[in-house]
C-alpha cells in the first residue's frame, strides 16, 4: 500500500525537471506546472490536479516578488490563488520560503516543510558549489591553478572544501580567518593561514582571492593592496564579503557568485532537493513506497 | 658579463607574449615580431634586428604550411626570407620545427634546438591540459563530478594526474589500459581497473571517458554499449583514440581536444616554453646572466 | 624590557623537558624541577627558585592522586608544600587541574590558567593522536592497512583526520556515525557511511574498527558479530566506547589507547603546551619578549 | 575438469602459510613440508607428495647457501636430494632462484618460473614497503611526522608512493633525485625537490631520510652536514645508498631495512606470491580451476 504517492511540481526551473526525474525513479507519481519537458507529465487543470495530489512542491526560492511562484515559464495563477486550491490535508514543500507566504500557509493550518533549511541540504550542496567554484576560476584565467597563490576567506563548509580541491590540484592554498581555531585547523591540514586582520599586509602575493564570509572582510585596506590582475571570487551570501564600492572605484575584478549549484549542476541539484524531500517524509513517517 | 642576452621572438600567438614577459623578468632583452603588445619592443626591421640578436625564438609549430611562419598576426616575409637574414653565430629555438624546416636549418649550417621535444616540456604541459581536461568537463555536464563514474583511457603522464585530480573531486575513476603493470599501479592507487579489451561490457556504466590513447581504443563495439548521455572526450594526438565516424553515426557526444596548454593557460604554457629555452641555454652553457 | 620571563617546571616527564627547549628557544629563562636533564638548569631550593620565577608550569595531570605532584621522578615536598612557596604575583600553569587543586589556588588568590582546556591545544594533539593510531595499528597487524576495511567510530577531529591518513594510506574506510550530518559530511568526503545502530549488520566485513566516541557504542551485538582476527583500537576517553566485559567474555582483540600524544610523540606533545602557554601569555598581556 | 591443482610448498616463513591458505581459497589442494601450521595438511613423505603433486612452490630466496631451502624449520634433504624427487611433469616456482640452482633446473629439462622476477609482483611489494618504513619511522622518532621536513632519495615506485603517503600525513617533503625529469615530476606533484648532487648544501634542515637508490649517494659530504639527530632509513638494495663506514665513524642513526614486505606484513606479502603464481599459471595456460 502506497501513501503521498502523488506529486505535484509548481514552478522552478531545470533543477525541478531532473528532481522531477529522480522522483519518479524512486516510485512517486509526479506531475508538473510551470514547467516543460516532454517526458513528464504535464497539468493542465491545475485545481484538479492539486486536489488529485498529495503533496505540492514549489521551487527554490518559492518566490521572488511574494505575490508569484518563481518559474522560468510564467504561471497565471498567483500564490493566493494556488493557496485557495490547497486543502489542509496536503503536504507542502519549498526552499527560502519566506515569513509572508509561511504566514499564509500557517492561517490556512497548512503542513509545510522548508527543504533548504535542511543541514543535508546544505551540506550537499557544497559540492555543486565547490565545482562552480573551480568553473568560475578555471574561465577566468589564461594560467594555471597549479602553482598559484590562492586566498580563501573563512573556513566553514564551503571553504573547507574548496581548500583541499584546489590543493589536490596544486594551488598553494592560503586559509583567512578570525577565530584562533579555524586558524590552526587549517595549519594542521597544511594549508597556509592567515588571521583576516593582518591579511592587508600580504594580499599583493595572491593571484586570486575566495570569500565565503557574509561579512565585508574584504575591506578597502585590502584592495588596494592586492595586484593589479588579482580575481576575486564572491560566493558568500548577503551582506556580501567585499566593500564593491571601493573594489568598483578601484577597478579591481570582482566576481559575485550566487546559488552556484542551479547554475552549474542544476541536475545534481534537483537530486540534492528531491533526496531532502524523501529525508524529510521518511522522518516524519509521511511516506510509504 | 653577459652573453647570449638579446632575444627576438618571432610570430606565435598570446604565448609568445607571455614568454617575452617572462624572459624579460628573468634577466633578457627581448623584441618581438609579427605580435603585438604595448608594453613590449616591437622590430620595424626584421633583417637589422635579427643581427643586433643572439637569439631568434619561433613558435608552437614553427610553421603550418612549411613556407611561413605561424602567427596570429601576419609575416610578410616568409621562412626563406627570414632565413636568409640569419648568421651561423645565431642560436634558433622552434617548436615542432619539422622535416623540411630543419633541413633548412642544417643546409645553413645553423644552431637549432626544438623546446617542444624535451622531457621537461611535456611533463609540465601536462599541468594546463589536465586544466582543459576539467574545464571541458565542467562545461559540458550539468551534473558534479563528484560522484560520476569516469574512465579514463591509458595511464601515461597525462592520465595520471588527471586521475588523481578527479579522484580528489569526488569521482569514482577507473582506470583502462592494456598492460598488465599499469593496471596493478592503478590499483594500488585505489582506482578501479579495467582491461581496454574488457571495457565495452561495463561501458553503459560511465558519464564520462576520457580517452588518452593515441590508438582508436573506443571502438564501435564500446560506442555501441555507452550510454546516450555519455560524455567522451579525446585528448589524444593523431591517430586519435575514438572510432569517429561510429561515433559520429551512432549520434555519440565526442569532444576532440588538441593543445590544451595554449588555449586553457596560455600564461603557463608561455612560461613552461621560455623555462625550457632556458634550460637549454644553461645545459649548454650557452647564457651569461 | 623583558616581563615574565622566567619559568620554573616543576614534575612530570619528558614531554616537560621538551617544553623546556623550546621554551629556551623562545627566549624564556627556565629551570626544572623533579626531572632530570643534564642540558638544562637543575633547581636545588625549590622554595627559593619559585620566589625567583615569574611563571610556574605544572605537569599533565598536574596530579594523579590530588595531593602530590605528577612527576617520573619522586618530588619531597607535596603540593600544599609547594603552595605555601607561591605568592599571588606568580602566574601558574597546569594542565588537567581539578577541582580539588583549582580550590586551594582560588583559596590564595593566584592567577592559574588550565592549559589542556584551550581548544588549540585540543586540535594541534589530534595529530600526535593519529600517528599514535597508525602506530598501534601497524604493531598489531601483519598484513597492510592499505585495502583494508576500517571502520571508525565517531566523527570528530580525531576521526576526521583518521580517516583521512588511513584513506591516503589505501584503506577502504566507513565512518559510522549517529548524526545524519556527520553522514552526509563522511559520504561527500567519499566515505563509506554507516549509522552505529545498524552496525552489527555488516560487522563481519572489518578487519578493523577505531573508536573514538566515549561511549559504549560498540555493544555486545556488535562484538559478537565480528571477525574472530578483528582489531577493536579505542582512542576515546571515559567511559570509553566498548563494551569490555562482553569483549573479555568473548575473546575479542580490544587495545585501550588512551594519552597517545605523550606517549607516541612526546616531543611535539610537550612543544604544544610550551605553544599554549605562549598563546595565552600573549593573549592575556602577560608576556614581553 | 581440473588441472595442476596439487601444490606442495617447501620451506620458507610465515608467508608461505599465509600464501598456503590463499591458494586453498582459490580452489587448490594444497599440502607444506618444512613448515608448521595446525590447519593445513603437513606431508610426512616429502618424495611421495612430490609425486602426487602437479606444482612445486619453493620460497624467497629459494635457498641461502645454494644447498638447503630456505626455511624456518630445517629440511633434512638437501636441495639436490628434492630435485632427485621431481620429474619433469612438474612446474615450479620460486624467489631470486639464483643462477646455481637454476642450472640444475635446466638439466633436468624442468619447468620453473621466478616469481620475484615478475613486475606487478614488485608494484604490489611497494605497499607493505611503504608500511614498513612508516613502522620504522614510527618506531624511531618521539615527534610527529607530520610538520618534519623529510628527505626521499630516489624517485621510483617505493619513492612515490613513499612521498605521497607522508605528504598526506603532513610532513613536508622534498625528493632528491638525479634525473632533471625525476625533479620536474615531484615538483608537478607539489613536492619540494633538490638535484642530489647539490643535497648537501640543504641536508641541515632535515628531521628524516629515507633511501630508495642502490648507490651510495648518502656520501660522507652529505652525512657531515646533516643534524645530529636525523634519521636514515635505508631501503635499497645492494651496493646501498649511505657510505656506512663514514656513518659508523661519524655517529649518524642510519637503519638498513632490507626486505621489509616479509618482516612487516607476512600475510599480504605471502597473497601477493600467491596472486604471482596464479597469474603465471593463467598466462601460460597451466591452470584450469
Amino acid at each position: 500500500m502506497k501513501k503521498n504517492n502523488r506529486i505535484i511540481i509548481i514552478g522552478g526551473d531545470n533543477r525541478q525537471l531532473y528532481m522531477a526525474e529522480y522522483l519518479i525513479k524512486t516510485g512517486f507519481d509526479v506531475s508538473i506546472y510551470g514547467l516543460i519537458d516532454s517526458d513528464l507529465k504535464y497539468v493542465d487543470n491545475l485545481k484538479n490536479s492539486i486536489k488529485n495530489s498529495d503533496i505540492i512542491v514549489f521551487p527554490l526560492p518559492v518566490s521572488k516578488d511574494g505575490k508569484n511562484i518563481n518559474s522560468t515559464l510564467p504561471i497565471k495563477e498567483n500564490i493566493d490563488d494556488i493557496l485557495s486550491y490547497i486543502d489542509d490535508d496536503k503536504i507542502i514543500f519549498g526552499g527560502i520560503i519566506g515569513k509572508g507566504i509561511e504566514n499564509k500557509f500557517k492561517k490556512k493550518n497548512l503542513r509545510y516543510y522548508d527543504y533548504f533549511c535542511r543541514e543535508e541540504m546544505t551540506l550537499k550542496n557544497t559540492v555543486p558549489t565547490v565545482q562552480g567554484i573551480l568553473k568560475v576560476i578555471i574561465e577566468n584565467i589564461d594560467y594555471t591553478i597549479h602553482s598559484s597563490e590562492i586566498a580563501v576567506f573563512g573556513y566553514g563548509r564551503v571553504a573547507k572544501i574548496t581548500s583541499d580541491v584546489l590543493l589536490a590540484i596544486g594551488a598553494k592554498v592560503t586559509v583567512c580567518a578570525r577565530k584562533k581555531s579555524d586558524l590552526v585547523s587549517a595549519e594542521i591540514k597544511k594549508f597556509n593561514s592567515c588571521n583576516i586582520k593582518d591579511f592587508y599586509k600580504i594580499s599583493n602575493k595572491f593571484n586570486i582571492i575566495i570569500n565565503t564570509v557574509p561579512d565585508p572582510v574584504i575591506d578597502r585596506n585590502i584592495l588596494e593592496n592586492i595586484r593589479n590582475d588579482c580575481l576575486i571570487i564572491d560566493v558568500s551570501s548577503a551582506p556580501y564579503g567585499i566593500d564593491f564600492a571601493s573594489a568598483h572605484e578601484l577597478g579591481v575584478k570582482a566576481v559575485q557568485c550566487p546559488s552556484l549549484p542551479g547554475k552549474v549542476a542544476p541536475k545534481t541539484a534537483g537530486i540534492i532537493i528531491g533526496e531532502t524531500i524523501i529525508d524529510i517524509l521518511k522522518e516524519e513517517n509521511l511516506w510509504i513506497s
